[in-house]
């Protein structure tokens, strides 16, 4: 009903699921460049005037898992709105990244967290205004560190 | 390349563009409804242990605007990734709100930004650890307050 258009491409060092961290706050130091094709790089206009970023993206090489389904972080299965597991109904992800460089049409960022080669579908300013929740409740997270991912779990 | 699937629609006050809070974050007293539509119902489980969440939509009523825009907030033009904007290569938007209660597939929220009937495309828990960014820059929205919208930018 609504199609997508790749934007541009992210590059990281993480070339297996395995390798790829659950999330990019795992791993702060974790670098990657994100570059963004020619035709939408007038797009990138003053986005060195933030600190941080959002990157979406397409969860390209995510398996099908049903709608409850196990996670990385715990044993017990949870429902995919309840997760950031990339097996859902619509493949995108988002993660806040810091941005350290641009130059020209290619960005390095750190705190990334996708495989590498995934196909970049918009970039959005982090506003702490908007964006920062102090006293969100972790939820069922709660309590729960970063751990191997268990296999099987996509 | 990509197609989305509509899994749900969000049910607001605001008819109109004019009416509709440039950010959530403004008006943290909307309130609005989330409704899952019956074959995605499952995926909610546990959802209730998050105080907040993100909402994924499109921007179905957004017109076509330049890659590098005038925008609400400011009269100086910016490149629409430095932007929230709802004009953009793909138009999704996402909010942070506030989980107020939840009754089967329909979810009762505050922070809502958007227009009634916006389809919904994804719901993702909002966690401090992942979101959480206290000291990010305002980048070039720094000391932009909340004013009218002005006309003619989408």
């Amino acid at each position: 009903m609504y199609s997508l258009k790749q934007i541009g491409v992210i590059h990281t060092t993480f070339k297996t699921k395995e390798a790829t961290p659950i999330q990019g706050a795992f791993n702060p130091d974790a670098e990657g460049t994100v570059e963004v094709f020619p035709e939408y790089a007038d797009g990138l206009k003053d986005i060195e005037t933030f600190s941080h970023i959002w990157l979406f993206y397409l969860f390209d090489r995510a398996g099908d898992l049903p709608l409850v389904l196990p996670v990385f972080l715990d044993d017990e299965p949870h429902g995919v709105f309840a997760t950031r597991h990339p097996s859902r109904p619509n493949g995108i992800g988002m993660t806040a990244v810091r941005l350290i460089r641009i130059s020209g049409r290619v960005l390095d960022v750190s705190g990334i967290d996708v495989l590498d080669g995934t196909p970049l579908i918009d970039i959005k300013p982090y506003v702490s205004r908007f964006d920062s929740i102090d006293d969100a409740s972790d939820g069922w997270l709660e309590g729960k560190g970063e751990r191997k991912k268990p296999p099987g779990r996509e």
